[in-house]
C-alpha cells in the first residue's frame, strides 16, 4: 500500500458511497486501512458511522473503534450497535482497547455491554478496569504468548503456535514458572534455531526489564525508549506476570503527554481537546486568563504606584514595556529548555544547581546585550544617558531575573511533586511584569527625577 | 531486572571503580546496562570514557556508542580508541547507528576510520550517508531480514535463521522478487504454522505500508503511530527494497521533534541542546530577543505617538499592559493548540477555516468576559465609566487579533511549506503588543479626551 495522506477526495468518496447501497459501500471502505476509517469518521454524522461500522467485517470494524480518538466518543459507538453486532465487536477486541473503550460509558452501560459477552472476557476486561488509566495496568494488554520454563523446544513451539492464534502480532514470548512468576524471555529466533532436545530453561534470557502495575505512563515510556524495546512484562508485586504494555501504546502515550506538555507551558488546560469546539476552548482557557489578569493587576499597580515618574519621564511607559515583555521572552524562552530536559530525564541536584546557573549566566549576558542596545537608543535618539544607565541596569536586572525563575520554578515544582509544566508562561511571566515595570520605573525616579 | 533511575550512588560506584584497577571496574560495568552507561557517561572526563569502551566486550562498547547522545560527541570518543578496537565496535555496529556517530566526523577522519574496516560495510554504510540525516533513507538500517518469494517453507526458515545471525532482533521479515522488488511481508508465526510444502508465495501478506528513502522522518513517524507498526520498509523509486525503519528509532525522533516543537515556539533555536552550556544557549536565544527587540520598539513607538495621552489619563499606561499582557497570553494559547494540531495531523481546508473561526469566537468570549471584569475595576476603583468602556473594548479587541492570528499564522505558514512552529510567541505577541497599546490609547485618546 502507499502511504498517503487522506484528503477532501476520500471524504467524498466515502460520502458519495454512503448515498448508494450496502455494496457499493462495502467496496469503497475495502481500499482503506482501519485507522484510515477512523481518521474519516471525524467527519461523519453518528448514523453514517453506525452504518458503516455494521457493514464492516468485525475485525475491521473493532479495529476502527480501537482507533478512534476518545474525544470522538468510541464507546458511544458501540453502544448504539445492535446487541449482538456489539458483542462480536468486543469479543474480538484486544482486551486493553476495549477496557479503554467501555469505560468511557456510565456504569449500567458498561454492564449492559459487559453481561453479553464471554465471562472469561468480561472477567479480564473488569480487572483492567481497576487500574487507572495513565498507570502500566492501565495501558497493559492481558493477552500475551507466555511459556512454562520447564517445557522443551517442541511443547514450547506447539505452545507458541496455539496461543499465537488469537493474536495479530507477537513480539515478545514471555517464560513463567508454575506458578506465573515471570522468568524471563524467549526469543523466537533462539527457539527455532535451537537443537530438538533444547529445553525453554536452557534458551531463556533471564533478567529482562519489567514494570509494576502502578507505574506511571510517562516512565514507562521513558524505559521503553531508553532501553529500545517493542514490549515491557507487567508484573504484580509478587512477579506475577498481568500483562505487558506494546510500543504502539507508548507511542500514543507520547503524542499525548507531548500535547499536555505543549498545552501546559502555553497556559492551555492539558485536557482541552485539540478539535474541540469553541464552548470546551473558552472552559479550559479561560481561567488562566483570569489568573492572568489577576496577576496583570499586581504587576500594574506597581505602575500606578509610580504615576508621577510616568507622567514627568517622557518616554518610560514606553521603555518599560520593552523591558517587561524581553523578560517575559527570555523567561519562556528558560522555562522551554528547562521543561522539556526535566520531561526526558530525571535531573540530579547537581545538574539542577547548574541549570539555574547557567541561565543566570546566560539572563545576564543577553540582558546586558540587549540593555547595551537601549542603552545607546537612549543617548542618541532620547539624548538622555541617564534614562539610558536606568534602561540599562533595568534590562540586566529583568533579564537575570527572567533566567533564575524560568529555569528554578519548573525544577522546584518537580522536587516536590507538582508538574513542572504548570509553572506555565502565565505563571512565570508575572515575576518579570513586575520586576520589568518596578526597575526601570524605580531607577528612574532615583537617578532621574530626585537626582 | 529491576527498572530504576540512575542517581549520584551510580556515578560514584563507577568513579570509585575507575580509582581501582581494570578487573575492580569491568565487575561494576557488569551491573549496568549499555544505556545506563551512555547517560552515566554524560558526567564522566574523556580518559574514563575511553578506558571504559576499551574495557567493555566488544557488542555492549558499541551499544553505549549507539545510545550516546548525539552532543556527548561519541563520534569522537571513537576516533581516539586504538584502530584495532575501533574496527572491532564500528563493525559491531547497525549501519544506520555507525553512519550516525561518523557522520559527525570531518572527511579525512571519516576516511580514516572507514578504510581499517570490512570494504562490504564501509560501503553500506557509504550508501548510507548519503542520505539526508532528517529522512527515512537517513534513519533506515539497511540490515534487515527478506527471502525471495520462489522460496519453499524450509528454504525460508533455514534462510531466515542464516540471515537473523548477525540480528539482535528482527520484527518482521520481508519477502522480495529476483530484482530485490519489495513484495510483501512474512510472519514468522504463519511460516511456523505453514505446512511443509507450503511457499513464501501463498504466505505472504501482500500490500504492506512503506516509504520513499527522501520522507520526512515527522511523515515516518506520522505513518508508524498511524498503523500501529514496529517497522517500515524503505524503497527507492523502483520499488526496490533499500532498508526498514525501525519503531526505536522514530520514538528518538517524535523525542526530538517534539523537542524542537517546544523550543521553537517559545523562541529558542531547535539546534540549542538542552544540555548545552551558557554560550551555546546564548548563541541560540539571543538572535530571537534582539529580533523581539526590535519588534518590541516597534509597539512603544505605538505608545510614543500617544505620549499626551499617557499623560493625561490617569492609570491609561497600567491598563494598556494588562491588555498588552493578556493579548499575549490568548495568542500563546491559541497558537500552541494550533501548532500542536498540525504536528499530529494534516488539516483540510475546512479544517482550517473552521479552526479560525473558533478560535475567533473564543477571543470574543473570552476577551469580553475579562473586559468586564476590567470595566468593573474602572468604574468602581477609577470611578471612570468611560474608562471603563474604552477598556472593555479594547480587551475584547485584542483577544480577537490573539486568537485569529495565533491560529491563523501557524496554519498559513504550513500551507507555504514552513515550520509552523516558527510562528513563536515572540512573533505573535507582536501582533497582540501593538494592538494591546494601539487600541486602549487610541479609543481613550477619541472617547476621553477629544470628547
Amino acid at each position: 500500500m502507499q502511504s498517503f495522506d487522506l484528503d477532501k477526495t476520500d471524504l467524498l468518496r466515502i460520502k458519495t458511497a454512503l448515498e448508494g447501497d450496502d455494496v457499493d459501500l462495502e467496496l469503497v471502505l475495502q481500499g482503506y486501512h482501519a485507522s484510515e476509517i477512523a481518521i474519516l469518521f471525524e467527519q461523519l454524522p453518528q448514523e453514517a458511522k453506525e452504518r458503516i461500522i455494521n457493514i464492516l467485517p468485525t475485525d475491521v470494524a473493532s479495529e476502527v473503534l480501537s482507533e478512534m480518538d476518545e474525544e470522538h466518543s468510541p464507546g458511544e459507538l458501540l453502544l448504539n450497535l445492535h446487541p449482538e453486532k456489539r458483542t462480536e465487536i468486543v469479543e474480538e477486541l484486544d482486551y486493553d482497547d476495549a477496557t479503554d473503550i467501555i469505560s468511557q460509558l456510565d456504569e449500567d452501560e458498561q454492564q449492559e455491554i459487559l453481561e453479553d459477552i464471554d465471562a472469561e472476557d468480561a472477567s479480564s476486561i473488569r480487572a483492567l478496569m481497576n487500574y487507572a488509566e495513565d498507570t502500566a495496568g492501565g495501558l497493559m494488554n492481558s493477552e500475551l504468548i507466555k511459556v512454562n520454563i520447564l517445557l522443551d523446544k517442541k511443547e514450547a513451539i506447539d505452545e507458541i503456535i496455539r496461543q499465537s492464534e488469537e493474536m495479530e502480532e507477537f513480539y515478545t514470548i514471555y517464560v513463567v514458572d508454575d506458578h506465573n512468576t515471570l522468568q524471563g524471555i524467549l526469543s523466537i529466533k533462539d527457539v527455532i534455531k535451537a537443537h530438538a532436545d533444547a529445553k525453554v530453561k536452557d534458551l531463556v534470557r533471564i533478567d529482562p526489564v519489567y514494570v509494576k502495575a502502578d507505574l506511571d505512563q510517562e516512565e514507562v515510556a521513558r524505559l521503553i525508549s531508553q532501553y529500545n524495546l517493542t514490549t515491557i512484562p507487567v508484573v504484580d508485586d509478587h512477579m506475577k506476570l498481568l500483562g505487558r504494555v506494546t510500543v504502539d501504546d507508548i507511542i500514543d502515550v507520547m503524542e499525548q503527554e507531548n500535547t499536555e506538555d505543549i498545552l501546559k507551558i502555553s497556559g492551555v488546560s492539558e485536557d482541552e481537546e485539540l478539535s474541540g469546539n469553541w464552548k470546551d476552548a473558552v472552559k479550559s482557557r479561560l481561567p488562566w486568563l483570569v489568573i492572568n489578569l489577576a496577576t496583570a493587576y499586581l504587576a500594574a499597580s506597581v505602575i500606578r504606584h509610580f504615576d508621577d515618574t510616568v507622567a514627568l519621564v517622557k518616554g518610560i511607559a514606553a521603555y518599560m514595556t520593552i523591558i517587561a515583555g524581553m523578560g517575559g521572552n527570555s523567561a519562556t524562552q528558560a522555562l522551554a529548555v528547562t521543561v522539556r530536559r526535566i520531561s526526558l530525564s530525571n535531573l540530579t541536584d547537581r545538574q539542577a544547581y547548574n541549570t539555574v546557573i547557567k541561565e543566570f549566566l546566560v539572563g545576564l549576558i543577553n540582558g546586558a546585550a540587549n540593555g547595551l542596545v537601549v542603552f545607546c537608543i537612549a543617548l542618541f535618539y532620547d539624548g538622555n544617558p541617564m534614562l539610558g544607565l536606568v534602561l540599562f541596569l533595568a534590562m540586566t536586572g529583568n533579564l537575570i531575573i527572567a533566567g533564575i525563575t524560568g529555569a528554578s520554578i519548573p525544577l522546584i515544582l518537580k522536587r516536590v511533586g507538582i508538574d513542572p509544566a504548570v509553572a506555565s508562561s502565565i505563571i512565570i511571566t508575572t515575576f518579570t511584569d513586575c520586576a520589568g515595570f518596578l526597575l526601570p520605573l524605580y531607577l528612574a525616579t532615583k537617578l532621574l527625577l530626585h537626582h
